[in-house]
């Protein structure tokens, strides 16, 4: 019996120990891949526009599951999700069928009841699509409700690092 | 036998023609109704959010068809699609299973290679969601060109009823 | 201003009208229509196998609404769903960017707390999918339950009408 | 500047080779790993039933990626891809939001133009969707064709393994 079995490990790297200098760059930065299957395609030929939102979402997910917080656990204890309230995206270069995209995921502003979050997707480090998301957070009615504490101060943090 | 048929009839209704006065405004507004289907939500409870640029993308497929222009057609006899470019989105309240929404397409801008169109998404007159696309004319290997010279008169003369 | 506006109607014809002999067929068939949209399809060219089961299930929750059953009302009034247990596909011949198809539904049985479909999707009269879903009726927490007695009647008779 | 990132690694063991007795099993087996993410979702809180027909067609293509296949590869070089012919499903119990799930694929036959697969999806060894899949090799133009015959070599000893 052969078994073959896909494994997912998470590197972190925290490239800011690689710098000393006083003007070290010091973003913080989530690398999400992933791969391009027919689904995600269109008659075109290239994948449809709708989906790079979907890989942007995987990726924030996984950004915040990095970080300790995981949606399903975020609804059912806190009673609260994030929201997506804006939207800008702009669309450079198609993906196709079978490519190994990354998603760059940043962290731009972290406010008392908002994010906002530069996600460029890339292919072998070109920029395919560059997006940007205003995320609030809501309770489960949907009204707009503060972060978490424990989550705020986290993303703070991270927020801090990219300044 | 008991046969239940949905058919899908288009009324066109200028309501320029109801307006004398020289200042009439006379915008052309393409209005297309869908309905929310299981597909379309979350977990959340409410509709994905980029599946409101597919329900976008259906629209204005419906809008050209109405002007005569048929994808399919314009790939295989033009070898030319539209690519969406830019979009950016706004979205102010969800929309939920079992909604009946309307999607309100309006030409921004024409230009040789490209067109700007606002799309909003209402419920019962409530706008949800606000978009805006750019999008670009391109031969089936990618390249930005020229409208096919029929549509571009066309869609300039909606246009210009628009401004 | 013109506004193009997409109507929906609801066109009833009982074919069994339409016979008087002893043996006439009493077939129930809905019929619903839907059109394929870029995201429908894939690198292909043709529509994306999975996307079949979301126009079976646009039809089912159509011809549902036909007999009075809302989704989002039997969850919200009853707590009750309809959850897919079994499926079958015959995938026969592929649809296309900017076909119309036909999603033709039929009951097969009624149980208590079950049903079986029969969904075929056509183009121009001719087959290209079939489909059979075994259907049961849950509870929101996820229980096997007995249909709703008013819509359990309503099937029924339809069911009669089939044998 | 901190930075993330997601690897994947595929780890093949052959479990034939922990076993030394004339009953020792020999399946093939392919596993591929899978998060479920908001998009995956519907407003009942589970996954969307026609999602897993695309789940199972990710664990398809990472097999035959590994088996040296690539889709896109073989439509652009050989003229040649897979077609669903046939699929059926049975939805046991669903996955919800987070979960990370297993597809377990295995091949059943392999003939001259076709193949038949059975794939499990499971969370945590328990399986939810259990489906079989009969897939047609056809051209680029929709005939039926044989498998490219390296590809049908590797997949017939795959499958006199499994025998």
């Amino acid at each position: 019996m052969m078994m073959m079995r896909q494994v997912r490990h998470f590197k972190v790297s925290n490239q800011a120990d690689m710098s000393n200098g006083p003007g070290a760059r010091k973003d913080s930065v989530h690398v999400f891949v992933l791969r391009v299957y027919f689904e995600d395609t269109d008659a075109g030929g290239i994948v449809y526009n709708a989906n790079y939102l979907k890989f942007a979402e995987r990726a924030r997910t996984e950004m915040l599951r990095g970080l300790g917080v995981e949606h399903s656990r975020m609804i059912g204890e806190e009673g609260r999700a994030f929201a997506v309230r804006r939207c800008t995206a702009e669309f450079l270069k198609p993906a196709r069928l079978d490519d190994l995209l990354e998603v760059h995921t940043r962290l731009l502003t972290v406010c008392g009841a908002s994010l906002d979050m530069a996600q460029d997707i890339k292919r072998q480090g070109v920029n395919l699509v560059m997006l940007r998301f205003g995320l609030a957070c809501i309770t489960v009615s949907g009204r707009a409700t503060r972060l978490p504490p424990a989550l705020r101060t986290t993303l703070a943090n991270l927020w801090q690092q990219n300044r």
